[in-house]
């Protein structure tokens, strides 16, 4: 069985006869009906991570094929991260940190670019009827976004004001500021671009252009950096209140030269934030406590994913969706 | 009326006529008994905040005068921060982040490597008979090591073994290793010198050559970074478990070059520490679990202070003592 899928070899190519991947016991094979181009997936494109093959993890679907005949038919999201199931790390982390995860699209598992991916079914989420695909292949992204909530509630606990600032107004930071906003905290969102600001307001986040964060504002309990730039983690630095928390939510391939002195000083913590949980993803899109609709800027067939590619790659773009035609429509 | 201290000029040198400080009201007026070198002491030598005057914050000495008539005769040590008393961070965090605090012998406030400070009364822990001087003159750097454990007590809640890594052998990261394996944390230091892991393995602590570490004291869950090498943070990195958390003891003044990408991929906290709880620290000097005398290298007395700025500069060396005469001894 082939399929047709985005590839990335030497260069990035559409290939018609990729190979539908093989579902292993305890797999699920899921049919793509929409799925989302993120940074990793342009990153992945010039080389991070070494990863050739089939790039995608932001995606919805249907499950074709399960050793559990329950999930037939079911319109999914899912966990991208397949740990072993039996470490240390999966008992504590749901295969997010298992040493022997593949991810998917990303690391030893065959991506969302294309018709169809296999994915154990423990990491399957159930989409309800009332969430659209469009809605959904927000899932993922979202769900990291959501995790930040868990360090402002430590904070809070701790004393602190439910107050974060976000920087950068790309999709992620926008998606990142409707999300925490969403949940009570007073939400300020920090970018170079009028027009995506507007956006943000529109959403009820507060925004302010680069440069013209007012004194007010500043130390924040928490700071979160999502320019992918080089100066966003040192202007957090500057931003973030004395045993704040500054969350790193951009793989910055790239090293970094940062004067750390202010982390120490000031008694700051840095934390990393990858994937969260998917189930409290689609509740919130399920509740309309997040809308991300506005966030899309382009669709493509699958059949011009090379184009959706390079759609996603143009400075300053919003979220590019890929649409994958069902067996009818072919 | 004038006193001896050390003086950070251009170069730094002994003075004979330096101004004993004036007491302002809720001050008191401590005399000086022993004080000791800290790599700060150092970093402030060669130009670090731009401090200028009586740099040392370690010391133990005894109340001159006071508004409360209290503490006039006590034996005392002190938290260095001393705040406005009144903002937020000071209602918070006891003047640790006042932004417009002074720290002794740091920022603003005449330090203890003189025959007398002034400190605010509120920063003032009383020493019980049966901590000497030499005991008690560690209570600062020993605080900053026991606030290592807020981290560790963390992790426990959510899961993780009560389990740490100490890098760097040097009397910052004895002083920690001693502190957290006296409060039942299994603690392991790797360093580069065979007879400083000795004295660690002493008082309790398994040792490592650096780069014998084995693979199962990797993935650690808390990693204390106490080399102050540009390496030190990558390789806390590379040994800290997912979702752990490295603690960063040295203010790194220089900026540094790190790849932070770990961090997010990881969900690594980076956590800054600088200041702990004096009377924590004084309490167990008291109770005997932590004993930091076999970390004493050398003692001179304050007319040679510059030779013991000298001493405490050399690769490697340990703590190192100022004894300041008392009246009756000059």
């Amino acid at each position: 069985m082939t399929m047709m899928a985005l590839a990335l070899r030497d260069p990035a190519e559409l290939s018609t006869d990729e190979p539908v991947p093989e579902r292993a016991p305890g797999e699920a094979l899921v049919r793509v009906r929409v799925c989302g181009v993120c940074d990793t997936d342009l990153q992945l494109a010039r080389g991070y991570m070494d990863f050739r093959g089939v790039p995608g993890h932001e995606f919805v679907g249907e499950v074709v094929a399960a050793d559990d005949a329950a999930w037939v038919g079911k319109r999914v999201v899912a966990d991208i991260n397949a740990g072993c199931g039996t470490c240390v790390e999966c008992m504590r982390f749901g295969g997010h940190h298992c040493p022997n995860r593949t991810v998917l699209g990303i690391a030893g598992r065959s991506g969302a670019f294309a018709e169809a991916i296999t994915i154990p079914e423990r990491c399957l989420v159930g989409v309800p009827a009332g969430v659209s695909d469009d809605l959904a292949v927000f899932a993922e992204p979202l769900a990291a976004a959501l995790h930040v909530l868990d360090e402002i509630d430590a904070l809070e606990r701790a004393g602190a004001e439910r107050r974060a600032v976000v920087l950068g107004d790309g999709k992620l930071g926008q998606l990142i500021a409707r999300a925490i906003a969403s949940q009570g905290v007073a939400t300020t969102l920090v970018g170079r671009h009028t027009h995506k600001l507007e956006l943000a307001r529109a959403a009820g986040v507060e925004t302010y252009l680069d440069g013209d964060l007012p004194q007010e504002r500043r130390r924040a309990p928490l700071v979160v950096e999502a320019t992918g730039s080089e100066g966003g983690l040192a202007e957090a630095l500057r931003i973030v209140a004395p045993r704040g928390t500054v969350v790193l939510k951009t793989t910055v391939a790239a090293e970094l030269t940062v004067d750390l002195a202010p982390v120490v000083i000031h008694e700051v913590r840095l934390v990393g934030s990858r994937c969260g949980d998917m189930q409290r993803a689609v509740d919130a899109l399920a509740s309309g406590a997040v809308d991300p609709l506005p966030l899309v800027e382009a669709r493509y067939p699958l059949a011009r994913a090379l184009e959706a590619l390079e759609h996603a790659g143009r400075r300053g773009a919003l979220k590019v969706l890929i649409d994958v035609p069902g067996p009818q429509q072919r």
